[in-house]
């Protein structure tokens, strides 16, 4: 079997993530490695023997590329993919498409104009826990689902600069969960509350944002999903759901450093959970790529799509105008 | 040490757990069991060898009773609590103290004119547990509180007829989380915002009420509480709690039937939870009597007091309200 | 229904254990507590307002005596249960029966010349958790039963001049384990192999005992039991049991002081298991006291019974002599 | 840095873990592949793209070869160490080195004769768990270590034409343990007494072997390890350990297929345990491999070397000959 040919647009921290897991399949080959900084390019490319550039548009567009991972800056994005498409090569693009719902939906309609096909990096599906999860609900292990139940906290905040620029913690953190959401009530919200406070750092609230947040969504047939979030979790990175349906419940925890438990006068200690997400989510990355490279060989329909990409946004501009207004956002499913 | 007479106003499920409960303490006996079914009165005054009566007036003014302990129906808490106040005799009552917040409201202002003592039933701020979990916290164990996290679940829903005179799952079953989250957070929420659904049994739905529900706190400073409520969970009575704080996260989990788990090809199975709340909350119970017995043995303060039980009135009124508007709700703290 | 009416002989720790759990069984009653000293005998009398006896062979042998307890020290146990069941009276003693495994057999041909009625007091059996397994065995849960593992560790030693006149860790604290490991495997051992150190305190084996042990058991049809003791456990009164069949495995964990997790940098810290011997058999006591009274009652034969006693006392004998000698030792079954 | 060269000598299971795992180390690079199947060894080198041999001894002594790993039948080992020991050329065997310890003992001394450096693939003591517990140990985290305890389980026996030329449980299986008895105990055993059965497959009993075991260890320190075994386990590959210190216990349980966790009205389900060594010590053959590649590269004393391996073997021929004799066998430390 011949392999799909990759370019790689983007030579940063989740761009080496992909190309570690690329050269660990059998199906896929890095063929060439973009960076607007001409140093990362080199470098990245170096350690897999493959050829390095600036030029984005022109490793699209080489007919040595079958398919492309965008992994750069947001703001290239919507660039990036639709010279994909319109190259008529698949493209995975890392979370969000675009800063914008607006611009979201400008980037779709040019992939349904040009007949593409786009799969968005939220890499929380392909954690091998949570897809289980969805797998036994699909299978109908716990009946009908009434509450969604999700917790999301980071260990620590980043740079108030970064979250200057972020979108906010609805659109720049939570919207992983949102789409989570999504993906274990199988229905869409209607309605999203958010309420948010600057409890971790006050130079967050300075910068207009909240570091702790919770939201209520509510589908259209009753359907309710709470999501907490914090930007401090002295914990570990803190990563859990639970599922409560009709005849039963579903739940994951956090993964621990070792699964050692130390027990005495004190009581019985057990190690911290993952801090790193690429730690907690290793696994999660490797799968999602190889779904990707599935797709793209086989002309599967992705998942998560751009429609999810799309959806995902809505709900972090909701909440962060619920937040605003201190009132509900109602949505149509 | 004399022991303090005890009358015991209403004879039912909870009126025989507390006489139970009495008859192990060292510094309180009962005397009488006043019901307004006599039978009721006779059985379990019986049990004890005290006497019976149907006359709740002249059991809480005998001579031979110290103090009082009102388990009858709720539209006789008010005039039970006055009788006791009036009479001098410090009052333990079952929680609501009223039907609505006003009713309370002139209790209140009823038990404060006669320098009365009153204490109101919401055991579960005595369950071993979760008391722990609020002692750390005073204790500085995680810093400051940033969210709080409540699930209960009942194993299954009231009959319908039982529903229909509730005043609702807000006052009548989540009134004890908005209590916890009071007790848990240290500071009084000031918004309340709820969704509801009838998941669970459409004839909840057509009786005016919600089964499933979930409800965003926010106080002044802007901590959050997160309850989440459902009428059936087929694993046992789902009794929650989790609080993060600045440098750390405590949690409870359920107490299940029993320790034993079995490891199989289907998995490693632990016992369901325990399935009644009499069985969870029996050492609560007890310690709920014992710090009212102590506290009118001694002039101590009770705790929870009157006030708790209006402000757990009124948030459940106001996430009542929150569903039917479909908005936020403030409340002054 | 009539109560029966016990005599409780031995008013020490464990004696007030059974008066206070007799004083919640409704159909059995205290009518006198016997202690060679008397201010005790009064004291505890006095608490359910019995009288009190400084003669034991009166109080057997009263009329208003139907069954005995014997919560006496062990030198005693003999002439009791003799006197009691010589006189036709159903009677309960704590372990051991006697210090020797002649000195039992002795007891137990006089209790079977009288067709009289012993129950021993092996309160393990009758912890919930234990009984489960035991009961999910006898099921066929795990279908044969293969292995058996049984950790015993104690918080803290007893005083070494204790220990001196304990006859050795084996027949003091492991006989408990003994039997447990005979209720598991549901048939005799018949090769008893034991290594024992002094590892806890110098002065446990300067006093001829060991601390710390483990016994291997095999029983005829090759079944294989391990159990392991220590006097010290710095993270609670550690009691576990797991028992591996050839279609699964059952296993009891620690009950511990509360379900609270805490988390924080250090990792998540659950509290020590329980620290004492009678919180941790609380339920167990009053399990095995029921069920004494219910067989006193009916008729029905005790269990664990004299031969119980005795089959445990071998086994302590045999792991004694093998640390004596490096040698297994074999029993018949 | 250039990287080390390594031959592989064997192709077959193992043999490709080791290849895939080293094409992971950017410190070293496979460079030949030898198998007595030429197939088996061009298929694997092709994978790598690298030369494929029948010629373990040329590949040993090929220039392009700085290091060796030995991964052919046992009955090849001790012919592989020495050829590249007497190379100059650090070799990794996996266990056993020998089936005899003296065959081992003449091994080690022909490694040391030629001054060679010789690792053995105890992989075990590399699990992130289980190292972090001897770590701990180390550190002085649990203080003195009293009790260890292993379990080890299979899910399913192998063919008993396996078992037949294994050399038995004790050695075929059991080893691992024992190694990590040593490890864990940092204390030489000085005596073994064994029992086993055969109760999963009366075919292995008839093979002259056991298929369900334990054994007490015991130090000249009198620091005790007991070690249960079975072919069978229901529930996955049951892999734990427990160790019990002067004041405190590590202990590490099993790695589960998912953390997703299932209620219902039968229970909380947990999944079974990873079902596969390959998988359950994936992490630990990793890091067992880079160890080694660390060692060869910079001249460090192996751990575990030579000596570990003939320390295992004679425990497992100990415990062998416990179970023949029903005696214990005592060790010199």
């Amino acid at each position: 079997m011949s392999k799909l040919k990759i370019a790689l647009i983007g030579a940063g921290r989740i761009g080496r993530v992909h190309a570690a897991n690329l050269a660990l399949l059998e199906n896929a080959q890095l063929t060439v490695v973009s960076d607007a900084i001409e140093a990362a390019a080199i470098d990245l490319a170096g350690r897999y023997g493959v050829r390095a550039t600036t030029d984005a548009a022109a490793a699209i567009a080489s007919p040595d590329v079958d398919a492309v991972l965008v992994c750069s800056s947001t703001d290239t994005h919507a660039e990036m993919i639709l010279a994909a498409v319109r190259a008529g090569k698949p493209v995975f693009c890392e979370k969000p498409v675009d800063m914008s719902a607006d611009g979201i939906r400008a980037v779709l309609a040019g992939v349904a104009a040009a007949k593409g096909m786009l799969m968005v990096g939220f890499n929380r599906r392909f954690d091998p826990n949570f897809r289980e999860v969805q797998n036994r609900i699909a299978n109908g292990a716990i009946g009908n689902v009434e509450l969604v139940s999700i917790i999301s906290k980071d260990p620590a905040p980043p740079p108030v600069s970064y979250i200057a620029r972020s979108g906010g913690l609805f659109r720049d953190m939570m919207i992983h969960d949102f789409d989570m959401a999504r993906f274990l009530l199988g229905e869409e919200p209607v309605e999203v509350h958010a309420v948010g406070s600057s409890l971790v750092d006050p130079a967050i609230g300075e910068a207009g944002d909240v570091d702790t947040a919770a939201v209520l969504l509510r589908t259209a047939s009753g359907k309710i999903a709470t999501i907490t979030n914090s930007r401090r979790a002295t914990f570990g990175y803190d990563q859990r759901i639970e599922v409560h349906g009709a005849v039963g419940m579903l739940s994951v925890g956090n993964q621990h450093v070792t699964t050692v438990s130390e027990a005495n006068t004190r009581g019985y200690t057990a190690d911290v959970a993952q801090l790193f997400f690429l730690e907690r989510y290793n696994e999660a990355y490797r799968a999602e790529l190889a779904a990707f490279i599935d797709c793209a060989t086989t002309g599967k329909a992705p998942s998560p799509a751009g429609e999810d990409g799309l959806r995902a946004q809505m709900l972090a501009d909701a909440a962060t105008e619920s937040v605003r207004t201190g009132l509900p956002v109602r949505l149509t499913a």
